[in-house]
């Protein structure tokens, strides 16, 4: 056997990952270390089966349904890509084509469309306290279906991005660190930033600052969120990542200077996002079909935003890291000033200069989301990765 | 061999289903009794195939067409997992991407998206007259295309709803009652009511009342066709519908009365749709593109549906059912009183009761469109259901 | 083996296409003679192997994106026809969908969107100086994105239609114009006209006319193209013309006149096209967003088509071919007088005699598609094609 792929079997048998089979996958904090420890591993063995050209086919046949609320292109790749690795077919639940408008309920969709779906990705992120909410609707009218008969088998959800975390971004975020580091061995002690940047847009999901905070204080780091008075997150995420930080060794504290923030940063996260509070108010608007509100807001969170323009990643900022070259991370796409607005999130030579580190982040996206599915529908993962090294389908003849 | 299904083959064994063998599927009353039967027959196999973790896939390339002229979500799912549970590939065929528009002919466009196309899935149930005939060009198309060497092979067409029947939610239907009461030799004599319900919508096709009294009076129940005056169906079904009773031996009867229907029935199916009369009106003023008179005539049909809000299904006209637990029926999704609307067709309480029974009919939707491409491709099915049960290919592995 | 395959075979291994390994598609004169003869030969054997029931899949997973950014359904489902021969699942990459419009650059998207991609189709014929660069931007990002170690695979361009040159179209004219004439050796001398036809519409792309004279030239034909004055096409594409009659012994000449072109021709192809220099102005009326400009253009062309409505396939000019019945050949869909329009490119009569010609002519597209994926992925191509008639993997059971 490969030793890479032997040395993550090896690994896995270390781990208690039980709990993820038949399971689903909402936010990162609902997991255990050694569940996400899984993932990464999991994610890293089939991209190794791959690159080596060996099929992870896992199913002969099979849905996996796609539900997209906002506009998406790489999270809509990215799980394409990881339906298709296993051997699933996304069929896109389009709201705007289907009859749900009728007044269907949730619970009655998500049974229909299930019949022989293995696998639900959903976003839907845009109103505080609305997105995750529907994600366990959805999980709980399958479920139901299964255990009386309706459904042959469960679909697990991934949450492809909700008001409350970005999980598949974020493990994909912190894949790249691991990788970048060396290890998670190697992360105690390093200071990483996610602050807040200027954006001429308004209105961005907070669902990666709380992701970053909720995930990246679980491995000993010192973790600071950094953003102007008024653009706090969620409470109940701050209170994640300060029990995640006493855990894990690390430190979790919030500051209102970005430079404060990038002061010996090992790592920053600049991006933009709306004020929860905000968000709050325009989910509320919205529930009253209140246009003028809406608008009012709208014009308020521009303001507010343009009082902060300075919150800007910087080449003079970057020099002040951690040896001048801190890792630069970015979910993407970034305002780049210069390129897509005038003022933006970051300057064109710092993010240029990173580029290729910031698509490397990315490209851990679709493996994370199949390594999720593989263990929820995988009984012995050790055993499947094993065998499918030892089968060796090419993924690709010639 | 499994005892399932070495039952389904033998009961295949005594069918002849041969002219299905490189057809099509427009109507149920176009086909035999044992065609029929080999429908449920095949879906039945191909389920406890599937249950048992036993691909079913019979092609390794191809493309399943799918065109829907309404929005849909559990049928284009149905298509989709069938065609899936096969090995094809759904393509959709959505009218407003393409060049259609530009004066393309049907015939071209039929041959032009079937070159690697194996199935075709259509919806078309708008406008009295249309649907139906649409398939007829589309089919006579690729059958001519196959016959000149345009197409390598005929890809066969299903009828996922037209303005006259349709027959996989009406055979998905006849499944669901087969196996409640436990094999079709228990159905004579008994009582099913299709019968008309308020919606506080208008214009819902009439293919489902159509297609239910097209198909069940084929296994000698006594059939009743319930609706307020004004509200008839395509008078030639009706004429179906007699004939099939007389054949089978049961009872095809209509009534302007819901009570009556209801009464010591085994079977209800209260469901609303539009006057067949007003349908055609409707179809000639589309034609003309006249918008005030479409107008004029959604007014008028609100205001007709509205003087029968009474005919709803209460829980105490389902006391009055056999035993007061007939089997409730619904194609979903329904409009249930004080969920969807104010008034509908269900009091709720109805519909929650048999939630699982309702999502169970739905699950042969799948099964019963494989079955029938199934039918339509393989020459020899029950040689083939037993080879994939020799083979044993997993359908999904781990 | 089948003595077809090994001369298709043979053929290829007369010919030097190893450039074409892992490289892209764009004009068809960038290719070598010989790069051309081996797409036609590869087209043919995977047709040959899918009508003896072969499959031809080389591919266990990954992923073909498609992008249209104009109408389509031939192109589309020709292209996801040829990915499913392969292996690829087809995922479209739908700006409209996307977040592109954020101010996301191409290179991101491009590599976003590839990390399990194997091939990219893209149709993006609309402006003038656009669409084939923007192809090689495509191509250059994930280029690079390979070059970095972001993507896994290079995946591979196939041009769909820009606003140079539509090679998959013309290559399978070229494919049915080799069947019909019964082998390219016998193309020398043959006269085909390519000319322009009246059509009720306006803006109809360029690509088609000059792919048609930029391929056309390479078999020693007599290429000849006829327009009124005021239809010129890019000079850039003549001058590729001239210099390609000049090699292969063959001639180019342009006329006025549509009588002199079909005079004695052997093969016409009568279709209408913008003027070059009009679509010119289009672009920079776009891009400057100026609708009064774009309208009063538009008017404008119609009216200069309007002047040309005597340019139209008669049967009367059709008798003036070589013995009356030249090989008719159109893109599809066409604008036939009566049918999609009063006056038009061709007259219904004529039309209707070549329609299966017509079909079979589209018939090869998906193959020609294939072809050029197969020669971008596969290192032998010769063994490979072996290997799969060895292997004989049934494209469908039963």
């Amino acid at each position: 056997m490969d030793q890479k792929l032997q040395a993550y079997i090896e690994k896995l048998n270390t781990l208690d990952f039980s709990k993820m089979y038949e399971n689903d996958f909402f936010l990162t904090w609902e997991k255990t270390d050694d569940e996400l420890a899984a993932v990464f591993t999991v994610a890293d063995a089939l991209r190794s089966l791959r690159e080596r050209n060996i099929s992870t086919k896992i199913f002969n046949s099979g849905l996996g349904i796609s539900l997209f609320r906002d506009n998406s292109t790489r999270t809509r790749f990215s799980f394409a890509s990881a339906c298709d690795l296993l051997g699933l077919r996304v069929q896109d639940l389009d709201e705007g084509k289907s009859q749900i408008a009728h007044g269907e309920t949730v619970r009655e969709t998500a049974n229909m469309v299930s019949f022989m779906a293995d696998a639900i990705g959903i976003r839907d992120d845009m109103y505080i306290g609305k997105g995750n909410a529907y994600m366990h609707e959805v999980v709980n009218a399958v479920t139901e279906g299964y255990r009386t008969g309706v459904l042959e088998q469960k679909p697990t959800l991934v949450n492809l991005q909700c008001d409350i975390d970005h999980p598949t971004q974020c493990m994909a975020d912190m894949a790249h660190i691991i990788h970048t580091f060396d290890g998670v061995e190697n992360l105690k002690g390093k200071k990483i930033a996610m602050t807040w940047a200027y954006s001429p847009s308004y209105g961005k999901p907070l669902s990666v600052p709380q992701g970053v905070i909720g995930l990246m204080t679980r491995f000993g780091m010192d973790v600071v969120l950094a953003h102007p008075e008024g653009y706090e997150v969620m409470p109940e995420v701050e209170t994640v990542a300060k029990a995640n930080a006493a855990k894990s060794g690390g430190s979790f504290r919030k500051t209102n200077s970005m430079a404060e923030a990038f002061k010996d940063a090992d790592i920053v996260y600049p991006k933009s996002w709306a004020p929860f509070a905000a968000m709050e108010k325009r989910t509320d608007l919205y529930g009253k079909g209140d246009q003028d509100g809406i608008k009012a807001l709208e014009k308020e969170l521009l303001a507010q935003n343009a009082l902060h323009r300075d919150w800007c990643c910087t080449e003079e900022l970057m020099k002040t890291t951690r040896f001048g070259n801190a890792l630069y991370l970015h979910c993407l796409p970034a305002d780049i000033n210069g390129v897509s607005c005038t003022d933006g999130e970051v300057e064109a030579s710092v993010f240029d200069r990173y580029r290729t580190s910031l698509y490397k982040q990315a490209s851990y996206k679709p493996y994370v989301i199949a390594a999720m599915i593989f263990l929820a529908k995988v009984k012995d993962p050790q055993a499947l990765l094993a065998a499918l090294e030892a089968a060796g389908t090419p993924r690709r003849i010639g």
